[in-house]
């Protein structure tokens, strides 16, 4: 088998270990003879991964008592209105932060649904930074922010000052460093980074967030459906959850995530290092709001991209190609992806930037 | 491995070489290098993967031109609300046939959103067959049907006179029969009986059905979206699509549509000759609106339900426990169940009669 190492920015890499056991899973999950894609979801053998899925997004972040877990589907897309009809009551108002492309996706479906304010953006700096030094008032009923923005390379490392509860979209970098739960009413995430594969979507709500609404909507969009069918109101995403709950396995022996965070400041370190070393690579986001996830650059010269990215690909490295928003290229660097991967991306950059220099 | 025979209502059983592939391809896609998990939906290998699946639908079918081929997530339980969503303007009705559990939960979904007459019932009777004999007005904008009901073990024969497009929840059929497809507005199907695992739905849509509606709805919630997007608006639902696919190739080498529903008729044919032969087992369904993908049948003795449960699984056959709604046992034969698992089912049938006669 070929070796390569995945930079790509999702659906993206996952851990050698959870691939070889889903492999076997699909074959015969727990010597039952029975593949795990024949398995129907109300068998006590898959409300066991379910639980353990649950039980495990809960023992990772310490999660309190008063949120519920819930494994639904659609993407962090869905999410972008089940939030705003779920959440936010007729005659009040949700604040919104635009750090890049998907928060304006979330907040032009907030938009179509209630009423909501735009209070900071950075838009107009395409994007390189997180903006700071806006004060959020306290008659918002929730404070909309996409903690990593996969696209530019952003991140929050710190979290606003905010009065009201946040509703945020985690969806490339959940997992990858201990969550402040006391912060959030309502966390979601697309799975295809840190959490599993594509096709299930992690939802964290506090409780007393629900309940403020009185529209009529249909079961399959409340929340409180899916709470009381355990995530099972109908037939859920059962491979997709199956491997999520392994890559948390997983995620819990490599020490949990302050542990994980550990890791991934080292391999952002090794990259942006070589970024602030030599001229020859321009990184877009500003230096305090770097995401440990996505590491954006460009090449000061653009017409070696095209030799740039061959010299990567005739390494073994894959996935690299920047988003056409910001150019140039992009390691993503999620939880699975090994010290060793990003080491060898590093001594790739050096060797070409001294090749060309 | 263990030998199982799976006759479980959904998930259920799929074909064995759709297991292997799928289980070298979580390993290693197309000799990539790398896991079908971990590709990006963007790459050239995914989008082929997407293109063939939609193509095989349409071969499959013989879909013409002003059809869309569809792949979500959500089920066909999300279906029950964006059908009227998107088909059913304000101040219009539709047309609902209740058959069964799928059927009144549509219906549940339909009336939160909007305007629309139940025209025919067989409740009353515990959905023991298909409603016959009324008409279907020429005002509706579409008739609403189940095409098989899983839980009473029920399927269309033949359909209804109907002057306006049917929208069809085909999620325990599909596939398992040609499609008399000019009847059909929209066709919809939660993947996981004949189509491929759980996590992905597919929707058939004819295109003069849409543009029909002025209200405003989350991106998301437009079938125009997913048109527009090739089913990639979002990241799609990677792997229960790629498995549908291997799930579609395999039936294309069966011979397709009509080559499957002769060993439909075939399998279904055999248990339920023991079912009128022998009467110590007495079916559910009124023979002319048998489904040939769920043979619902009680024990006359039900003291003997344990004891049968018990023979049929030291015979290797699992997932036969009926639904609550009916009680006794539900065998499932999907496309993918083998002929030889049917006749193992008839010859314990046989041999459990005999012994407690």
């Amino acid at each position: 088998m070929k070796h390569v190492i995945n930079f790509s920015a999702g659906p993206s890499i996952l851990p050698k270990t959870v691939f070889e056991q889903a492999s076997q899973a699909v074959l015969d999950f727990n010597g039952m003879g029975l593949s795990i894609l024949e398995i129907s979801h109300r068998s006590s053998q898959f409300v066991a991964v379910m639980e353990e899925a649950n039980a495990l997004v809960r023992e990772l972040i310490g999660l309190p008592e008063d949120y519920e877990v819930l494994f639904l589907t659609g993407g962090a897309s869905t999410q972008f209105f089940m939030t705003v009809m779920n959440l936010l009551p007729e005659g009040k108002k949700a604040a919104y932060v635009d750090t890049g492309s998907w928060s304006a996706k979330a907040i032009k479906e907030a938009k179509i649904l209630g009423s909501i304010d735009v209070i900071a953006s950075s838009k107009e700096d395409n994007y390189t930074h997180i903006p700071k030094g806006y004060s959020v008032g306290s008659d918002y009923v929730f404070l909309h922010t996409t903690s990593n923005n996969t696209i530019y390379g952003t991140q929050y490392q710190s979290w606003p000052d905010s009065p009201v509860p946040m509703v945020c979209d985690m969806s490339s970098d959940i997992f990858s460093r201990p969550i402040d739960i006391d912060r959030f009413g309502l966390i979601y995430a697309g799975a295809q980074k840190n959490l599993g594969p594509a096709g299930v979507t992690l939802v964290i709500v506090k409780k007393d967030m629900l309940g403020k609404i009185n529209r009529e909507l249909p079961t399959m969009l409340k929340y409180e459906t899916h709470i009381n069918g355990k995530s099972m109101f109908n037939t859920p995403p059962v491979f997709p959850i199956y491997v999520s709950m392994l890559t948390m396995r997983w995620l819990k022996e490599q020490g949990g995530l302050a542990a994980i965070e550990e890791v991934n400041k080292r391999k952002a370190d090794k990259l942006y290092s070589v970024i602030d070393e030599i001229p020859f690579y321009i990184g877009h986001s500003v230096p305090e709001d770097r995401s440990r996830m996505n590491v954006t650059f460009n090449l000061a010269d653009a017409s070696l991209n095209d030799p740039f990215r061959k010299f990567c690909e005739e390494a073994g490295c894959s996935g690299l190609k920047g988003h056409k928003s910001v150019g140039g290229f992009r390691a993503s660097i999620y939880n699975a992806m090994p010290e060793t991967g990003v080491d060898t991306l590093a001594e790739i950059m050096k060797a070409f930037a001294l090749k060309h220099a």
